[in-house]
């Protein structure tokens, strides 16, 4: 058995080798600034922090740390979402990878783990939205500038998720006890063929069921919107198998326009990991 | 800074990725039963290994630990070659990658460095060709059985390999002061573009001007000088920048015969690595 935080890091490296990941760097793709190298370095530098939450640490401590690592590449934010969703999956398989464990660590978050997560966001500059009315105070790109106030209201972290969850898909994943994390593991356990063909798949069936959020944060809602329903044409219509050609121009259309479903590559790298800690994936 | 560690598994990801790499899995090319994944999957689990290297630890057993991770999945022997390079650069590169420090610590081995490397083939089935005459009881396929043979005969890791250098282009290094390996960095650091394609291009220029051993051993020495000679023809014609067409050509023909050039890609890694640790090559 591969000790859980090899698993996370193993999972962020199949999920940037799936390919075609329409819109996203895949090992077929570059962005013009950020390349495939990039997310292989981030991988790599991920894993000590990883290893801090297999091995029990604060969740905001390992995440901050993870981040840290990720950064040391130059091509800028590669997997900061995927860390928040690997994070507390890889401290929870360092126990036991089953909801009510993973639901005890998300409820035992504090507002020193608030404070870590924000002071994450110093290490790399993460594409965020506006935040909502009244909670300018707390806008994440404000880093550890936003701590007093997160200590002032007492925020936890899973209480910082909470917040962000109707608008950020990765937070909502920590207060549905990782629904969709689970559902992509089911998928890429019932997938047939290398472990990249099944992370290809899983994406585009993900991207298909619910607008990317990160899409409609850097665009707009009627943006992401749009990239859902062409992506659940491409899948009902079985296209990676029998049209792999419209989806290779799906993805480089998405490219040519600046689209990058970020959070459904996130959600991707999640059931990578859930699927290699469950033996359902072997590698 | 990238620890060592971290960089020789970077370099492990990068040689792995550049494409076209005539023969071998690379980023669009898998053999039937050994996948780019396996690849990934080997230098994740060869890290463990790779730290102790950099944190001073006998070679021997650091190489071990190292291969034993890399075993740790179903495609068989991915990076051995490999990480008999890595490993001694990356223990130098804790203190100081130059060769000094290198050959010390190369002449530094003993009878139980040794022994620790006939014991990392019991982790996984290595290509290897038949000893010499006289040398049967040193077979490194007889595995930990041979250490009594070793100890008689009060061999050092060191010896071994000089005793396999002529047919051995990797255990060549360990007595050349790592000649290829720093040719090879350097070749990295002039050529132009993504990681991946400096080290497709290294590659290929490392394969056009030595046969490959491996290759050699596999097939015989008919066949890798035929090798090498259609190598020299592409890469003296510029192919991978000109007509890069006949270069995917010869890689898909190489699959299909079965010809790996696995030596030249080890000499890749290695190159790869110091060319980071360098900071010549920047991710």
């Amino acid at each position: 058995m591969r000790p859980p935080a090899q698993n996370a890091e193993l999972a962020l490296l199949l999920e940037v080798s799936g390919t075609p990941k329409p819109g996203n760097v895949d090992r077929r793709r570059n962005l013009s600034e950020l390349r495939y190298e990039h997310f292989l370095a981030g991988a790599v530098g991920a894993r000590d922090g990883l290893r801090m939450a297999e091995h029990g640490a604060a969740l905001g401590a390992a995440f901050e740390r993870a981040v840290a690592g990720m950064s040391a590449q130059r091509g800028g934010n590669t997997q900061f979402g995927a860390l928040l969703l690997l994070v507390p999956l890889t401290r929870a398989a360092g126990e036991d990878l089953s909801p009510p464990v993973l639901e005890s660590i998300l409820e035992g978050t504090t507002v020193a783990d608030a404070a870590d997560f924000y002071r994450a966001f110093e290490h790399v500059d993460v594409g965020v939205g506006e935040p909502p009315e009244g909670l300018e105070a707390l806008d994440v790109r404000r880093g550890s500038d936003a701590i007093p106030d997160l200590e002032e209201r007492g925020l936890t972290l899973l209480d910082v998720m909470d917040r962000s969850a109707p608008v950020d898909d990765v937070a909502r994943e920590w207060v549905t006890g990782f629904e969709r994390s689970f559902i992509a593991a089911e998928r890429i356990t019932d997938a047939d063929g290398p472990a990249t063909d099944r992370a290809a798949v899983t994406f585009l069936s993900l991207l298909a069921e619910r607008p990317d959020t990160f899409v409609a944060k850097r665009h707009d809602e009627g943006v992401a919107r749009e990239v859902t329903d062409r992506a659940a044409d491409l899948y009902d219509r079985d296209a990676l198998d029998r049209d792999p050609e419209a989806v290779e121009d799906f993805a480089d259309e998405l490219v040519s326009r600046g689209i990058n479903p970020g959070t459904t590559a996130d959600l991707t790298a999640a059931g990578l990991f859930i699927a290699l800690e469950h033996d359902t994936l072997e590698i």
